[in-house]
């Protein structure tokens, strides 16, 4: 499919009420409905305040966003800076049109751009189709191939621990 | 055991060399001793430069560093800032003394006072010992909980589809 009117480019401050509405489709995608609660003021602070938090760039047909890629570059005792992305969702009317492998390279570039060796993620073991995406282009599962657990302590009982009660 | 002589303390460019010792070993400890392939150079350039790509607090008994927490914020598109921790490693003569609790405690406290709700990290799904005291501290499992497996494109791969040829 022609995708000459789709425009990938960083992402600007007043993109942020559009990136909202796009994080909350991939969560009711994930079958997380609940899960964002950020709004586009604190993306905008975030992303494009004194301290940047995180990175974006989004795939734009005319004023409309219809993909975003979200992510930061973390730190490896191994390997040193490394991207970390943290999302990746193309908007279902504008999928099977190689958007989403379009976004996902861009960022590779920029990877490979600030001279990261790893480009890491987190996937949902159920979303088979991203996976076989993934393995085509050479990534590896860590955790069925390492077996790399992902641990959180949140909210409650993050503030509990650090206040040593518990 | 009496931990009166253990000082729990930022890191400082000076500790670089004896933290590249610690991560020497935690790789050894992980089963992937050519792991590492960052001096203390590029550590301290990483770590205390204009860019800080990372914070760590060292446990020191003395001139002697014992033990070390690596972390960095990350961004969830949910909750905003959170903290990510690389690694927490206690160096093996001082193990069962609670230096590491302790040091994990002061990175939940780093994560409270800058408002993050979520304090996040990776571990091997053989040691039992350390997921039983995460777990002990309200911490979940997202591997086994909600199938979160995590991926990575590096090196070769990485630069290859980076540059459109895979």
């Amino acid at each position: 499919m022609d995708n000459s009117n789709i425009l990938i480019r960083d992402a600007k401050p007043e993109d942020c009420d559009q990136i909202i509405t796009l994080i909350q489709e991939l969560a009711d995608f994930e079958k997380m409905p609940n899960g964002p609660k950020i709004s586009a003021d604190v993306l905008r602070k975030d992303g494009f305040g004194e301290e940047k938090m995180f990175r974006c760039l989004v795939a734009c047909d005319g004023d409309c966003l219809v993909a975003y890629a979200l992510y930061f570059f973390n730190y490896s005792t191994w390997e040193g800076v490394n991207l970390y992305l943290e999302d990746l969702y193309v908007t279902p009317a504008y999928r099977h049109r190689g958007i989403g492998t379009k976004l996902w390279r861009n960022v590779a570039q920029v990877a490979v751009d600030r001279k990261c060796n790893r480009l890491d993620w987190v996937c949902l073991g159920w979303n088979k189709q991203s996976i076989e995406l993934y393995k085509s282009k050479g990534s590896v599962n860590l955790t069925s191939d390492e077996d790399w657990n992902l641990f959180r302590l949140s909210g409650d009982n993050l503030r509990a621990f650090a206040n040593n009660t518990q």
